[in-house]
């Protein structure tokens, strides 16, 4: 490793940096091994000490380093023994309109979600559930922000996150007969919803729920009830958990 | 304040010495609101500039303190105007077994679970979902730690957490006649259980879901089914996205 590819693999560790390049890091032994099974492309790899998984060292792009260095280029306060630095893959504006034209595509949409850890956790969410995307507004967080990464527990490397004007999507998901679901707390319980499987599925930000520009495109307001109705004086769940309530009941209605 | 308080309230965002102290920090308006309302013995309470809410300003452990102070007691990286040290509740062992007794109460135990952020998240889903209280074992994470107070987004002040042995926990809940249910990948698809109101649902930790010495005490084991059932890849949901949906599953079978 010479220095001026450590100093490109720790300058990633900035946004900026990283949409320049188009590249991304992961970290974890286990991030690593799903990033090599996946699709995308693999352009290095460090890894340390002698006991790493054999699919990290026999890769071609792979480069043993020493401790030190991975501690110069780890952006974890305790370095695991593997990193890679990954191409961010072309993800083309066409994908939501043949999403949308798709009779069987559930979506989601994150409406200025800001928390990274929001953001994986619900693209996790949408891997375990089956949702065919995540289509996100343009000021959401970074999906090739560290902790997204991190908390999408490998569900990057299957789920298709696309970055799009909302308005937009949902009206294309209108034109093709599909119901452009939303959150909303004033919205009809979701327990008692008849829903769509072809579906856009909105969900609100941390702050302000699905904002004004957008709540027009929504066709059918649902309510995740409190228990008691009524509720105990707890505002709101947390978008994740949120999230997973309603992906739940989307494929509660298809499997039961 | 004189520096010896200031030096005091510094102290307590190490976990030692709120321990010691028996008292613990909440940062932002809208918490020490919350704090102000609840039952918790507010013992000061720090506010910075001019537009401060009034319930705040007009409590009498209130004390009005400058920028730099606030900067140096504050944990947040742009410091709230308001600050409030709480007394930490007593909460006696004892109330694990009225709960148990009661035929209304539906409880949920966290086996280890490590993670602040998921820790708040799931005492936030629980205050939504009328959960009687949160029992969690003794090596789960801190509940006073600033990241999991931050993520209860203030059911911390609603909500009743019990560190205890979750094996005697459950075998109360048992011996009361209430089944002691867990999550566990080859459990029963949740959708389809009979599921009871009086119960003790157990949810594992991160890295190991229900551990073995815990798991002979599940009466009844369920499972949250991936779409396609099958799975696509995704090993899991977060515990919290589990937490939401189970939660969720037994309050739909109460409402609907």
């Amino acid at each position: 490793m010479t220095n001026s590819e450590i100093k490109h693999i720790s300058s990633l560790k900035d946004k900026k940096a990283r949409a320049e390049a188009g590249e991304f890091v992961v970290e974890s032994e286990k991030l690593v091994v799903e990033a090599i099974s996946s699709g995308f492309e693999v352009k290095l790899i460090c890894y340390t000490g002698d006991n790493v998984d054999r699919r990290i060292v026999s890769h071609p792009a792979a480069v043993a380093v020493d401790r030190k260095t991975m501690d110069r280029i780890s952006l974890l306060a305790s370095p695991s023994p593997a990193l890679a630095v990954i191409a961010m893959p072309a993800v083309p504006q066409s994908d939501v309109a043949a999403l949308a034209a798709d009779p069987k595509a559930l979506c989601l949409a994150l409406d200025g979600v800001r928390d990274p850890g929001n953001m994986g956790t619900i693209i996790r969410i949408a891997d375990w559930f089956g949702i065919d995307a995540v289509l996100a507004s343009k000021d959401s967080v970074e999906l090739y922000n560290p902790k997204t990464i991190q908390s999408t527990m490998g569900s990057i490397f299957r789920k298709k996150v696309i970055y799009c004007d909302l308005v937009e999507a949902a009206n294309l998901f209108a034109a093709a007969g599909a119901p452009v679901y939303g959150t909303f707390l004033d919205g009809d319980d979701i327990y008692s919803s008849k829903l769509e499987g072809h579906a856009l599925v909105i969900m609100g930000s941390e702050s302000f729920g699905i904002r004004d520009y957008l709540s027009p495109s929504v066709s059918g307001r649902l309510f995740i009830p409190p228990y008691p109705r009524g509720g105990s004086g707890c505002e709101s769940l947390n978008v994740s958990a949120a999230a997973a309530v309603v992906c739940s009941e989307f494929r509660r209605f298809l499997l039961t």
